[in-house]
């Protein structure tokens, strides 16, 4: 089962999904926050591209979430940081989410055969997961404005370890970016709250007071849970 | 002084070259060739980016060399393996190179200031000079058919080492990519031949008996030399 690790969404190639199961990582913030609002009792999350789609999407109860320049969206209910997802308010709930990189990332991966969220609170899980669903596995850091971001490097780093953990292998099958962000992340293990927070995003959110943020996305599998895409629909 | 790594040439932006200082890096195997045959008495390396284009910059005198499909191009004095540039016949002498990623990225990089060509060869030496000739670094992988290689990748962290402990500072501005490789190579260093020749590349060259060249590409900071575009000479 081959494992390729793809830069950022642009530098996917048109059949770089094609009966492919892609996990899109975005680690600051969105795919963190995906996870949190599913394991604290949402009941669906549905990505969207821009605030005029969130809008046109939300149908009575749906709850609107996301960000622009890491920023809540005006008259939105959530902005993108996960705490926020941990309310009482979203059980049962739906959210419409639409962020700058990652729920544009999900947009894109559409020709998938399966679309999963991962980040570093699931990443076991999300490896468990890509195996059960037997495709090729594509995955995808979701980056910023189409550059590399470190964070969801090492998270693929990690999803690639845990990954050929679950097929008790070695390295074989798994791409040249995959074996260097697997190397990167072994590396930063032992860090990887400050090197999180020392890595571009993580120093914008740090000055922009969200610095809690940035440590609570940096916790290794704190959730068994796998964000799937049914329909229009991250569960 | 920023520093930004470029995953491959293709990823560049327009401007990502302007002013700059360029280290391109191509590991297996073209500037690993380059920087040998300069420390064995070559006068210079012509880059050309076709077979056409090397016999018509061929002057008298001048050897060619380089390869396609990693093979010697027919009627070529030489192939793409840095241990033929070793022989006696080349001191003296320029070498019009062509291969298929390295000197490809070289040409395409020659809107920067300074275009130096960059191994693990000769790190310490590009660190060194890139922080002489004051501009802004982009350290461009060349990859292998515009994919990522994780050769050039690791080379390109421990440049960036290099680069760090000669300006004595932290890694302050040092692009997301170049953290990441900074990371790998540090994990990566104890085994460095061993991940060489287990990645990509260097296990197709090990499939075409060219085990050697992988391991004689794997040396860090053999060689004191810098080779510096200069005109359509590198030296």
């Amino acid at each position: 089962m081959q494992v390729n690790v793809i830069s950022s969404v642009n530098e996917a190639r048109g059949d770089d999904f094609l009966n492919k199961t892609v996990i899109v990582i975005d680690v600051l913030r969105a795919t963190s926050t995906i996870v949190t609002a599913l394991a604290h009792g949402c009941s669906g999350i549905v990505p969207a591209e821009t605030v005029q789609q969130a809008k046109q999407l939300q149908e009575p109860r749906d709850l609107l979430g996301g960000e622009r320049f890491c920023k809540k969206i005006a008259g939105f209910h959530y902005g993108n940081s996960p705490l926020e997802y941990r309310s009482p308010e979203i059980i049962g709930n739906r959210v419409i989410l639409t962020t700058t990189n990652g729920t544009r990332a999900i947009q894109k991966s559409l020709r998938a055969d399966h679309v999963i969220a991962g980040s570093l609170l699931n990443a076991k899980a999300c490896a468990k997961k890509a195996v059960e669903l037997q495709r090729e596995v594509a995955i995808v850091c979701a980056g910023t404005q189409d550059e590399f971001s470190l964070e969801d490097g090492l998270c693929a780093g990690l999803i690639v370890r845990e990954f050929l953990q679950q097929v008790d292998r070695e390295a074989q099958g798994v791409n040249d970016l995959g074996l260097a962000m697997l190397h990167a992340f072994t590396h930063a293990e032992t860090s990887l709250e400050h090197t999180l927070l020392a890595c571009f995003n993580g120093k914008k959110l740090c000055r922009m007071g969200l610095q809690a943020d940035v440590s609570f996305c940096a916790q290794v599998n704190a959730y068994d849970l796998v964000p799937v895409l049914q329909g229009q629909l991250m569960r």
